[in-house]
C-alpha cells in the first residue's frame, strides 16, 4: 500500500505558498484507512498504551480508530470552550496570534501511558503542547504518531525527548 | 454493559437549563468505548455500508472506529471553510442565526450505501442536513446512529424516512 497515491496535494489551501496535504481521501478508501490506523497500531503495540490522545478535529479521525484498534480510551484535546467539565488548558503560538487547546482535568490518571495521535506534525508547536497537558495530568507520553510528516519544518526536532513515527514524508 | 453509568450529565453547560450529556468520560473507558463502537457495528452489520459519514468534530468521535469496524471509509462534513477541496454545503438553522455544513463533492459515488454516525440525536437538524448533503451527491443513506437520543426533542420524527438507532436514550 502506497499511502501517497491517496493523499490528495492541494496548492494554495489555506493561504498562498502551502501545498496541503489533503487525508480526506485516505480515510474516505476503506483499505486505505484501514492501512493507516493498523500501521499506527502495530507501532504502538509494545507499548502498553492506556490512552490515545487527539488533537481536534483531524487528529480525531486517526486517533478514535488507533483507540479502539488497540484497546485503548481516548481523549479528545479541544478549542478553549469546548469540554464541558474543568480543564486544564496551554496556550501556544500560531503565525499570527496564538490559540488555546483544553484536557478535561480528569482524563488522564497519573502513571497512565499516551500515545498522541494527529494527522500532520508540521512545526510541532500543537503536539508540543498536547504533550504539556498530558504531562501537567501526570501522563506519561510513550510516543507520537502521524500520518504526514512534513520533514522541512523539523517538527521532529522540537519533540526531540519523545518517540515520534510518520508514515509518510514530505520535504515541501 | 451500561453505558449511562459512563456518560457525564453536566447541568447548565454549555448554558443554563441544559442538561448536557458527555460522552468524553465513555470513551475514555477502553471497554465502554469498545462496547459502544461494537454496538454500532453490530447494527450495521448486514446493512453493506460503504461509507461512514459524521459530523465534526464529536460525530469523529465515534464515526471513525466504526468505519475503522466495519470496513468502510470514513467521510468527514465540516464547517465552512475546513475542506480544501471543492464542496457541497447545507445552510441549516440554529437556535440563534444559521450555520453551514459541507462536504466534498467528490467524497460520494452514486448509488455508495451510507450510515451517518453522530454522537447524539437532538433535534435532528444537523442530520438531517447531513442527509441532505448525502442525497445531493447520489448517496442513498440506510442508516443513521447515534449514542445518545434526547427523546423529548423529536428527532426521530424529524428524520422519519431514515432508519435510525441510538445507543441510550434520555427524556430530558
Amino acid at each position: 500500500m502506497e499511502l501517497k497515491d491517496h493523499i490528495r496535494i492541494i496548492d494554495g489551501f489555506p493561504k498562498e505558498g502551502i501545498s496541503f496535504k489533503d487525508v480526506t481521501t485516505l480515510i474516505q478508501d476503506k483499505d486505505a484507512y484501514k492501512y493507516a490506523v493498523d500501521k499506527i497500531g502495530e507501532y504502538l503495540k509494545d507499548k502498553k498504551v492506556d490512552l490515545i490522545v487527539g488533537p481536534e478535529a483531524r487528529g480525531f479521525l486517526f486517533g478514535a480508530p488507533v483507540a479502539y484498534s488497540v484497546g485503548a480510551g481516548f481523549i479528545p484535546v479541544r478549542k478553549k470552550g469546548k469540554l464541558p467539565c474543568e480543564t486544564v488548558a496551554v496556550t501556544y503560538e500560531l503565525e499570527y496570534g496564538e490559540d488555546v487547546l483544553e484536557m478535561h482535568k480528569d482524563a488522564i490518571k497519573k502513571g497512565q501511558r499516551v500515545a498522541i495521535v494527529d494527522d500532520l506534525l508540521a512545526t510541532g508547536g500543537t503536539i508540543n503542547s498536547v504533550a504539556k497537558l498530558v504531562e501537567t495530568l501526570g501522563g506519561e507520553v510513550v510516543a507520537a504518531c502521524f500520518v504526514v510528516e512534513l520533514t522541512e519544518l523539523n517538527g521532529k526536532d522540537k519533540l526531540g525527548e519523545y518517540d515520534i513515527m510518520s508514515l509518510v514524508k514530505y520535504d515541501v
